[in-house]
């Protein structure tokens, strides 16, 4: 199958380092292109975006692993790399949803990104009703990961 | 900025033609490359996965623009690219979030993709409860195609 080029339309800018990264809570810029700003127009009338990324961290032998621990935690399941949301897969393409905090100019402040400072931007979409589903079902591990960190953070 | 290379994992394969693509409720196939089928295990504990997708159908020229009027009615406001979910985009990635059917070998059975026939698959994600957000906030123009689709099924 023939490759397929992508051009950046951005970057993160952010002051967190290291784990700071995943914490949710944290406000950080999407700086998109100059000559793009116009694209963005009217973006602000939607509360959510979901940012599609480049995690251009990752090296290309890291690209060819097919089974992970879960955050590396060898009390986790070895599940295959689709099974997870590890960044040390085929295509290290990276998806999260954000709040969008303010608009100006070529410059979106938003709530949630866990992406490194410098990250390229590959994609940047409003988030609709149709990107929800309820209930899901999740694995036990997964279900584990989440209530330690809930019990982390009471 | 420097251009990014990505590699397909697999294909789209399904029966729907033209707009019919569009039904939520079709069941297609994702054929993983053969190699790749390790890659997948145990993903049938997760009951959604968010499949992101090259719209390979989209020539070259059609990514330069910047504002659309979505679905391409003239009654609905000229928008920035980026502040909808038109294929005409600057990297023309999809997304689409859909419940995973059955898992055999290197094939995903799925419904909801709205994906053509042949379509290069990039990535595929678990769907966690972190990837939802409620309430959302949406343009007018939106509610109104959205209101429209309902009346049509009633």
């Amino acid at each position: 199958m023939e490759k397929i080029w992508l051009e950046p339309i951005g970057l993160v800018r952010t002051k967190a380092i290291g784990r700071e990264v995943s914490d949710r809570g944290r406000v950080s810029e999407i700086i998109l292109r100059e000559d793009l700003a116009e694209a963005l127009d009217r973006i602000e009338s939607f509360s959510h975006l979901l940012i599609i990324f480049w995690m251009h961290g990752i090296p290309n032998e890291e690209r060819t692993r097919k089974k992970v621990h879960p955050r590396g935690r060898m009390d986790m399941p070895l599940v295959g790399v689709f099974a997870t949301r590890t960044p040390y897969r085929r295509n290290p393409i990276g998806l999260t949803l954000v709040e969008l905090l303010e608009v100006r100019g070529n410059i979106l402040t938003v709530r949630g990104l866990d992406a490194f400072d410098g990250t390229p931007i590959l994609d940047i979409k409003p988030f609709d009703r149709w990107d929800t589903a309820e209930p899901v079902r999740l694995p036990e591990w997964r279900i584990r990961l989440e209530k330690e960190a809930n019990d982390k953070r009471q």
